[in-house]
């Protein structure tokens, strides 16, 4: 009896977006361990447990996991999005590290997936055809100082800008400070896209430039883009196209 | 007759990272687009024409595409990885900005893929589990200084980094100067991680630290990441994990 576990990314709703790779690993598994609507996702069938767990529990699912896997069972962690992105990769690895020895020596394999920020991206255009940046606003983890000197530095190097997290239902008020320093620090109108529940029947993409940005523009389903100073908008008679030309002038 | 014009992703190499999506678009399509060994890997099929074109023409080959789709074709453009990132969308709406004013209302669609930096983080572990940034290394459509500008900010703002085109054939020494202002910014021995030909059959995964990262490690198939300061290593009796962890202490 060999057990493994996979960490897998089902993307960020779409069951079109999800890779053959990851639904492979779904249809050998003998247990899927997640956060609750990701768990949800994944059809139930005979011999396959369901161990759905609440938020921020993460490093107890993590572990759950492992010796799950340790036990000989065929191991799927879901997440959303990219399970190396802001989710449950770096958790279980934290576990790994913090756990028994024995541990290492399972056989775990990270599954890549769609993260939001590229989805939001394509769905808006290609804000990030030019170098950007990927910061999760909440403070939940790290010092909201960090997180405000990132932005900072960011808009100095004149990155494309992705926020995971902008409204967390515990501290809301991150964002709208995240916002008001964007909008002191950069003089001008860049475009902010605001991409909701992309690729699932409730997505709603709006454009604005960057003075008109408000914090209500955001809830915990959102994921927000801040183009860079050289960020396009193509104006049509279908929604605006946002994108980032590839080239930086001398 | 209503043509399309879909940007495609295909993922870093392994077919099992294409996404059903792309899958079913290429399935529709009469015209494929894109780079030689991109097209290369559409298998060919009666109805189905294949473009192929070198490197170093995006701009020609998106205006080839659009006046396909302006003419009712259903176009795929195929980028490797995510077009989104550093790859055909910005080239294709570079081209429907300086383009005929028609080209505004054709139907195009961004389908995001797994992008290169996603499936060499989830090779390693999970390095890219915190903050981080990517930068397109080529200098060829930007100047080095801003390159060397933005690789020292992203050091001050203490985020991972992930290179694309590490090492072009025409200016292979822009790594070599990225290293040594690497090496000499960050006085730790973080991880680096060069991963090559990553999900293909070619695919190597070497980690070193920092000050043991030496140019020659890359070549043009070759994703670099490099951690931050506080990306960790599990050394175990496989290959090492790397990560980084979610936190960021006060």
């Amino acid at each position: 009896m060999s057990g493994w576990l996979a960490i897998a990314g089902l993307g960020p709703g779409s069951d079109a977006l999800v890779t053959p790779e990851v639904t492979a690993a779904l249809a050998e598994a003998t247990d899927i361990v997640g956060y609750i609507p990701y768990v949800a996702r994944v059809a139930p069938r005979p011999g396959l447990t369901l161990h759905a767990s609440d938020n921020r529990v993460e490093l107890d699912r993590a572990a759950h996991a492992l010796a799950l896997a340790a036990a000989g069972r065929r191991v799927v962690v879901v997440s959303s999005g990219d399970p190396g992105v802001f989710a449950m990769a770096s958790a279980v690895f934290e576990a790994v590290e913090a756990g028994p020895e024995a541990w290492r020596d399972l056989d775990i394999r990270v599954l890549p997936g769609i993260t939001a920020m590229l989805a939001a991206a394509a769905r808006a255009g290609a804000p990030l055809g030019h170098d950007f940046c990927a910061i999760n606003l909440s403070d939940n983890l790290k010092p909201w100082a960090l997180v405000e000197k990132r932005l900072r530095l960011s808009v100095e190097a004149d990155f494309a800008m992705a926020f995971y997290n902008p409204r967390s239902q515990a501290r809301p008020e991150g964002f709208a400070r995240a916002l008001t320093l964007l909008q002191s620090l950069c003089a001008d109108a860049r475009p902010v896209i605001f991409a909701r529940a992309v690729t699932t029947p409730e997505e709603t993409i709006r454009v604005v430039p960057l003075p008109e940005a408000r914090p209500e523009m955001a809830d915990m389903r959102t994921m927000v883009i801040v183009g860079s100073s050289l960020t396009r908008i193509i104006p049509r008679a279908a929604a605006p196209i946002v994108y980032t030309p590839r080239s930086a002038p001398e």
